[in-house]
């Protein structure tokens, strides 16, 4: 493989692991895997999501929500407040697929169903504490309110409530993940329970984040599971105890264009905009934007932890190297990344995938 | 101007103000205005610089160079460490256009050589404080042992010294970054003075970030100066005291897409894909991503300290108003970006230029 340049790199053998594992989970349990593919931005990667018997998809935009269904995919959920100024290419894409829209608000609501000339369904976006976006899961008003309006409408149609519990990221240990994702969908359920009858028993509940889907030995109490990031994880998820570092499938493969061991210093082409600026702190506090590992052609090596990248410019990054890491300019470094959804986003025009 | 995704908008009237201000003082001075067009990537912009007489220009990577010199530019210099896996593109574009290229080790230097088959000059990338890279300014045997490298080379011939001061992002106020200007140029004088004689009398110096360019009253002591940033500015140019709020020359114009006034809060459609995870923090140590102010077609009101972007997601920014902000879904609003040069480089593709 011949990099020159920043290069984003996909270990497909561990990347479909992490698929499997996933998919497997949510079959025991019963329950459709909706992954959110907005981790990996990409056609190639998504067939292996397929391949698992992954059918139904979720977006964050309109237009990656074009991109897929130019793939095959038809049943696609675009999991952020609907944007009404879009609603002419929603509309276009509801004419071709099954679409999944979110709302939390009666005068979008409207506003949207007036502009549709097809259908499509709704799901309440539901704020069960993560308080970013949604009905709060106890305003049962504003959820009856919002349900009957929609009896009346002439294309959208109810399907269900859908949370983001966020707050995952916020908290770090497996087992504070599984209480989590049983919260989540315990607050969901209660949501539920407190609107009339009728529109109790087609409400779908949908949940989604890579913490508490990691942890949650089995995904009972909802109707279907959104995370994304498990396809690569990256090292938010290896320090909030999500995933192991066997797991990791992607890093940033970047040249080393300086050496400076008078400071124990590097610097890589490789900067905020490869890694992104989301960054992670040390044990002591020392902020990082991500480990800097050897590059080895078809994969990389163990993490040192005195080893990572230290700060970023726009195109340098500052490796801070205690030793074992022996570099010198014109070599390439892999580094994994604190936030791979992001990095990937940034990176995604250098994609290499390593078949197993 | 029909907006309906994240657009990364460019009030041209202030752009061209603030190059042809930075143009008349290097004019001042006879010293070389070499901006950085990492800022913005656009051709179209490029172009507002050679209207200002500008006739040569900075990049930070090989593949920047490329583009710009499809359009005319002859004179480019790429500062960043050389990356010499790339060493065949750079013989390229020697071919083709003046280029210059930074180098601080002699590892690399005679590697470079070694695979050019066309002219190129070389700037000794020199540290006058930042650390980041390069040799230290104080190092005169590390200088002198590459200037007599390069003198038995045969396709790079040395320019000078090229340092970038950095740290001035660590400091505020006009007064402090005029000290830094004058402290920097200083610094390279001296690291000119230690080398032999032959080499000093074809030794330019060349110098170069917003914040100092900013302050200085003329750039005396150096032959050239490579701000970048200056052309759009930000909030954190403005909060370091580079720049007055109109002198603000771009913005993220986001659709609302949620509104949650019991918490003063609101969701728009501008997240970390589009405004980068930069961060500044308001006087309270609050961390932001931005200003939110009202956009109002061909540009923005003012800035109210209260009301700001509290949080990012991949797509969504979390919005704090703390009042005199109305908006509901379906609206646009401007956010002022903490960080124009990583904004634009995520919304490139987006770009919307204002006419005056």
């Amino acid at each position: 493989m011949d990099i020159t340049t920043p290069s984003f790199v996909v270990l497909r053998n561990r990347a479909e692991k992490n698929i499997r594992r996933m998919a497997e989970k949510a079959r025991r349990s019963g329950v459709t895997l909706r992954p959110h593919f907005k981790t990996h931005q990409s056609k190639d990667i998504g067939r292996w999501f397929r391949d698992a018997g992954v059918q139904a998809i979720t977006v964050s935009s309109v237009r990656m929500a074009e991109y897929f269904a130019t793939d095959g995919w038809d049943d696609i959920t675009i999991a952020f407040p609907v944007n009404i100024l879009e609603a002419e290419k929603i509309d276009e894409l509801a004419a071709s697929i099954r679409l999944g829209l979110l709302i939390d608000s009666p005068d979008s609501l409207k506003e949207l169903d007036r502009m549709l000339r097809h259908q499509a369904s709704v799901w309440i976006k539901t704020d069960t504490g993560y308080h970013r976006s949604g009905v709060l899961w106890t305003d049962s008003d504003k959820m009856l309110q919002l349900v009957q309006d929609m009896a009346s409408l002439e294309n959208l149609a109810f399907r269900g409530l859908l949370t983001h519990s966020g707050q995952s990221y916020h908290i770090r240990g497996k087992e504070n993940h599984a209480r989590l994702f049983t919260e989540t969908a315990v607050r969901l359920s209660e949501a539920r329970a407190a609107l009339p009858g009728e529109w109790q028993h087609t409400c779908l509940l949908s949940l989604g984040d890579t913490p508490t889907c990691s942890a949650a030995g089995n995904f009972t109490g909802v109707d279907e599971v959104r995370p994304g990031n498990f396809v690569f994880f990256d090292i938010q998820q290896l320090m909030l105890g999500s995933c192991t570092e066997k797991e990791i499938a992607a890093a940033a493969v970047c040249p080393v264009v300086g050496v400076y061991p008078e400071r124990q210093e590097a610097v890589i082409y490789g900067g905020a905009v490869h890694l992104s600026r989301q960054s992670e702190s040390l044990a002591d506090g020392t902020r990082m934007y991500g480990f800097v590992v050897p590059w080895k052609n078809t994969g990389w090596g163990p993490i040192d932890p005195g080893c990572y990248v230290r700060d970023v410019s726009q195109e340098h990054g500052i490796v801070r190297c205690g030793g074992s890491l022996r570099i010198k300019p014109g070599d390439l470094v892999a580094v994994l990344p604190v936030h791979s959804c992001l990095t990937m986003n940034l990176m995604k025009d250098t994609l290499r995938i390593i078949q197993p």
